[in-house]
């Protein structure tokens, strides 16, 4: 319960002393979580689909719309690669490259997966690139 | 210091939990940052302009630039209102109409504001929101 | 027939007067004119398909166009609520606040309705938004 | 009086009673009507600025602003051309290509002109092209 | 062989001299190509899609990536018609507005249409387009 | 003379033969070459402006203009890196991360200089990609 109560203001204040130039790879992982959910809400069409729809027509729209989403995330994640990122932080992360291309790869492959599992990898990539973000903000 | 180094993990892993339907008011908070780190540069372009512009260039761009982040800030905070509240968080919360009004049209008015105060005011409009908007996912 | 005759010439000529803040429901209602036509012509996709395609493929491009058409009502709509609307206009027609926020809630539904009568209460909708916004310009 | 009154009723309900594929030469019109009032304005910053920018500021914004509005005036009358009109209009326009040409051509001027002479020859090229297409409605 | 090792080059380099105005009806062709490799993969979706999406799956993307592509041919076209061509051209090539009016009516059809042959057709009109532009480059 | 009458047939022609996956560099390039060819302008305005707009007003559409194509380049960047290249390819030519991250940077650089040098560089860096592109193509 603290938890929850915490979170708000957690997420709401988090970046107030961002200093120039606004990046945060939360931006991609809202997108991602967003994908995620629709692989999972695909699953089962008829407990999530409202009445004046099919099964079918849910579908197609979850299609549809995690396509939009994973755009987003692909965008989201080639700013901040090309964007926030420099060479003194590549010297660092040398692995910086290869975890954006395999990113920005996976938000790729959720347009053709239905499988939760597979967002599930997605997010974890976004997470690693955010883990790295936020080491070079707190440097 | 502590504060540093914790700020990434809540930032990345905040949303893991989210059930289905994902809102994030990060998402009109991010961008609103932006417009008021452009309103802000824009107060001493000769210090932020890079060697291939002139002041009155970087100073073009910043309008040009805010102008559509403040946009964002309006198209993320309407989708919030009209997508996620529902109106039994109306019932609890009457000023929410209000609330989104003013937020929308303070975004607005950075279009036509040069002065990071009133980016402030929108950042502080945002929050108003944040806050309900975590509450009643916390209920 | 005359009515026929006439009603180009106020179609085409109905906004020239307008003095500055260039605003019109009409851009909501074609789009959702729209909407409720794809809704329509959902229900009988053998009339309304061309021989290149099937009629799953048919209903597919309807479910797709619709989604598009209905963000923009939406679009259009929060538009004229915060760019249009001023303090003076909410004391007037306290109901302002809610009569957006359904009409705007009626354009999400139509992503997920394929009846032409839901459709048909948006239209509806957009109608009592359009009324106050005219009342107002003749004011 | 009576002619302010009867307006808005007029523009909300104009096309109720469209058959099926909803065109109308009134989005292209709302659009160049802006084009014109952001001409008009360009005119006179220090009346229609507000207090948080310079006069430059707002004249920076008024062509920004116009460039996009002028893109959707030539958006909406390809559209028109390309997908409403059939063959057998053409037979009996055989001016509408050059009508369109003509019209998108002005759109593509009203972004290098602030001159709102300019603008009033762009609304007569679209009313050309209504006053057409409102006759091939009624026919 | 020889043919393929020159490609790229002449691709690469085929406008490095654009004195001003840079226009090429290669962006149309690309779009064009990319319709009709959805149309040839839409016949055979069990070849083409990825373990994770069925056949379904997989038409409907096509269906909805194709529909986003069709619109850049038109909008590729468009420009080129509306921006590049001057009235001299016009006078040279009287039959410009017919091809291209029947290009994008065509780029339409293909929203519609599954077959391959009917995006040749796209191809050929774009091509027809083209060979003029080309011409008016040259002359 | 007989260069410039053959450069058609091969621009419009070049990739009628793809087999599936429509990637093609010169997306980027068409965008780059319309970025170097806004900064040539940007530096003599009274050459290039319309009666009807200051220098000033050209110049800011100048610095408009080339952020929005200067975007298309790293959107064309991007896909092409993320989609296109495969990790046989990486194998092959190492230095691809490098090249492309260079690329997009370069094009970001390009929204804040406006000398023709500036672009020149970027449609190196493009030309570079194309090369390794084009020999992949024809592997």
């Amino acid at each position: 319960m603290l938890k929850a109560s915490l979170r708000p203001r957690r997420a709401v204040y988090a970046h107030c002393d961002l200093p120039c130039g606004v990046y945060d790879p939360a931006q991609a992982r809202i997108e991602a979580e967003s994908v995620k959910a629709i692989q999972d809400r695909y699953q089962d069409p008829d407990k999530w689909k409202t009445a004046g729809e099919t099964a079918e027509d849910y579908r197609a729209r979850c299609l549809h719309i995690k396509e939009k989403r994973a755009d987003m995330v692909k965008e989201h994640l080639w700013v901040l690669w090309t964007d926030y990122f420099k060479p003194e932080h590549l010297e660092k992360y040398p692995q910086l490259h290869e975890l954006f291309w395999k990113a920005t790869k996976e938000a790729g492959a959720a347009k053709k997966s239905q499988d939760p599992a597979q967002g599930q990898k997605l997010l974890e990539a976004i997470d690693e690139v955010g883990k790295i973000f936020w080491e070079t903000k707190s440097a």
